[in-house]
């Protein structure tokens, strides 16, 4: 039986989600868990990593076991021995040709930062940048960035390893509570390495007056890896929804 | 000179207020980063212990140094030197003769309590109860403690040590957001050991309905160490303000 499970994880004692020897990652203690469950060698699929630091609402995995408890039983099992750091917010079936990450057909991500005062009970979860932004130039830079672009500009993977890198934003919304904190809100068919971070980074540029919105047109055509150097803390970002067609892969 | 300095910590990795030997305590902290801009031994004084776990918004606490230093300068250098999970927010002068203990006129603190579904990233910051509870119920509890009584049924400070137990408590309010997070509000001239604590765990008893709301003045009037046993995790406390008549000592 394969399945499904959407899973929140405070990034900030972990070493990202991918499997590393040596490294407290997301992956390493859920197949811990599953091991202890199933006395099986089980390996997740997920979505796609995460880095370090990173934060997740609702990420998502598949496994395959051949052991016959019910969803809710997987959930509670998992959630009974993985550590207050990880929790399993959904386990269903699917069927066996569904894929966690090749199936996914969009994801949601947020970026918090804190652009009022200090807010040290936050520290790991938002971005304690504490100085004001221009949240209307962010908002226009933003705008730019939406729809099916090129992002060659906008991210770190070499294009030897992944040529095509267009990708499409469906949305990009930079919102403000009356304290300061700023949230970006992205929506896409698919985010390369650092790509969020690096569109939100750019975005802070512009809010900065470092770089102006209307450079934003001109950065994306560059498809030039060098074009902009600009990155943000990981602390401050949330994979926050896997979105799929159909979970039944058909 | 006598500063008075206003101080918010994040409680989750601190043994408390207390120096102890061998103990990351909030007052070593201070007093070591003192030391390295000092290099004086001084010793600072609190407007009263928190427990371990327990958060403050607004700790208080006042030392003396007769390096000509601006109010400015001492929060620049000390937020400098401590660690990301304390920050000074405020620094005054004050005459000699104030006491960040003894001028105390009343404190406010907050507790949190999860009763929606588990968030993992409020761990260490909002108890997570995650059941529903009656907060009309908790309400009409928490309007018996309010006003002049003796808390003797409600800490655990022997009597042997405090003989006068008797407080007086100004506020006591219960909000609770959409998402369930429930907030107790206290407010009072003085709160004994584990008060806080005992009084808020004894209104989560009656909001789960384990004991009638009707019950708090035979608990208060018994003046009876064993007359509750309830407690509740230090995580969800917060020391919100430390009030004073008037800070000049006079």
């Amino acid at each position: 039986m394969r399945y499904l499970c959407e899973v929140m994880y405070d990034g900030h004692q972990f070493q990202g989600w991918q499997k590393q020897p040596g490294a407290r990652t997301v992956q390493t203690c859920i197949e811990e868990a599953l091991y202890k469950i199933t006395k099986d060698s089980i390996v997740i699929h997920g979505s796609g990593r995460t880095d370090g630091k990173v934060h997740a609402l609702g990420q998502t995995f598949h496994f395959d076991s051949s052991l016959n408890i019910p969803e809710e039983g997987w959930k509670r099992a998992l959630n009974a021995i993985l550590d207050k750091d990880i929790h399993i917010t959904d386990v269903q079936t699917v069927s066996d040709s569904f894929h966690a990450r090749f199936h996914v057909s969009s994801k949601e991500y947020t970026y918090k930062l804190n652009s009022g005062s200090c807010n040290i009970f936050d520290r790991h979860y938002v971005y304690q940048y504490n100085k004001p932004l221009n949240c209307d130039a962010m908002r226009e830079a933003a705008q730019y960035m939406v729809g099916t672009h090129d992002f060659t500009s906008f991210n770190a993977t070499e294009l030897a390893i992944i040529s095509d890198q267009v990708r499409t934003v469906y949305q990009f919304e930079i919102t403000q509570t009356p304290e300061g904190i700023i949230s970006f809100h992205l929506h896409g068919d698919g985010f390369l390495r650092y790509m969020v971070r690096m569109m939100v980074a750019t975005c802070v540029a512009v809010g900065e007056g470092k770089l102006p919105a209307s450079s934003i047109p001109d950065i994306l055509n560059a498809k030039d890896k060098t074009a902009i150097r600009y990155n943000i803390d990981p602390c401050g970002l949330y994979l926050v929804k896997v979105h799929y067609q159909q979970k039944e892969g058909e």
